[in-house]
């Protein structure tokens, strides 16, 4: 059941947090009415990649518990993002190379919460997700996170492959999660690490991919050719951990 | 939605499904009504430690189609079950130490399937599970394996324990994957090997615990304590692959 504190309503209430910049996951309007200002809120929330569904009134009825929701309801995220800056700014104070997790398109919002936790284990500083496409911070992630989201700072970007360019200026490299790439058991995975984890149907995207210093592989034993994408981020996570700890031994 | 061939109904049908030994996940019976038949299913079931469900009898028509449901109606696996043997031929037919995977309860058969797919993909010969209290193969864990099945043998026993204690004199080590142990990156987890893996909530029962070799530990780096299940048994499964390949380089 989701939270009746992360849903918003009425149009001026949806306007108001769409121009704050507010974390909003998902907008539903009513069907067939365009008028002004939902048009307006339409159209913003497009601009910011927000999905957009088109309902019944008596699905904004039930939504809301039959409050005044002038034709739109808005669900917010359950926990609110951080800035790539806090990411960078924790592994600062631990003293350690910063090492991030991104994800290029995780879609289940159960996978988003496990690699949130498993992120929060394994030592990880923070994780960076897309603003469009992706699961974000619902109830359901943050369920499976398990707590994490207390601890674990999640940023949401516009762009991954801008934010990759510019986190390489300032000197992480960036092993991409693929098949075809080096057994990661072999590569060197010590230093300011970006560890980026592909849509659990289709990888990281191309674009995303060549922004990356190189291809990291899980090898493969069995007949099936490819993990879970939470299981992956978990091994590729802790083969960082392991390496990590080599290097100080 | 449950596959009709998973389905079984009727009083002798569910009777000799029983007696053969078929293997059911769970029975439905009509509620309140605990004549002959439906008693002594009631009993083998629970010896058999099936779960068992009393249902209305609009709950059972709608299970079968409206079908001759007699009172009693019973889900079988999704797949069949293989034997320990079976998982143990499959080790010696590739020439390798058998490396096999036992979980301790695990109940969410979304981490059973995952669990099943990472045993497949790292090249495990095989997983086993308890009869009583545990996820077992049904459609939902067969989704989250993701094929699988169909290569990787699971097999179902009664008591983890005495597995374990027969496998032993078969030359099998046993690692636990619980808190408190020594880090899994430094110990040796090379040769004929099997990894615990426990309960979502409760972690290794102390029984099966005991019988084990040792406990293995994935070192915690962040606030919270322990990865989802199925990631933990992922990165443990892949750390002895690791090290299978150091062995070989």
């Amino acid at each position: 059941m989701r939270d009746a504190a992360n849903i918003l309503f009425g149009r001026n209430t949806v306007t108001e947090a769409l121009r704050s910049g507010a974390t909003i996951e998902r907008i539903f309007l009513l069907d067939g009415n365009h008028d002004g200002v939902l048009g307006a809120i339409f159209k913003e929330a497009k601009k910011q990649g927000i999905r957009v569904d088109f309902v019944t009134k008596s699905r904004l009825d039930e939504m809301t518990d039959r409050a005044a929701h002038q034709g739109v309801c808005a669900y917010t995220a359950a926990f609110s993002y951080a800035e790539v800056d806090d990411i960078l700014k924790r592994a600062e104070e631990k003293g350690e190379d910063p090492f991030i997790i991104f994800l290029d398109d995780i879609v289940d919002p159960h996978n988003l919460g496990a690699i949130i936790r498993s992120a929060n284990v394994a030592g990880a500083h923070g994780v960076i997700i897309p603003k469009n496409n992706a699961a974000g911070l619902t109830e359901t992630a943050a369920k499976a996170a398990e707590g994490a989201l207390s601890y674990t700072p999640v940023a949401r970007v516009t762009n991954l492959g801008r934010t990759i360019d510019e986190l390489k200026e300032r000197g992480l490299w960036f092993a991409c999660a693929d098949m075809g790439g080096e057994p990661c058991f072999t590569q060197n995975l010590t230093g300011p690490i970006g560890l980026v984890i592909g849509n659990e149907g289709k990888g990281v995207s191309p674009l995303v991919k060549k922004k990356c210093d190189f291809v990291t592989s899980i090898p493969v034993r069995g007949e099936i050719e490819s993990l879970n994408a939470s299981v992956a981020a978990g091994i590729l996570m802790y083969e960082v951990v392991r390496q990590r700890n080599v290097d100080k031994a």
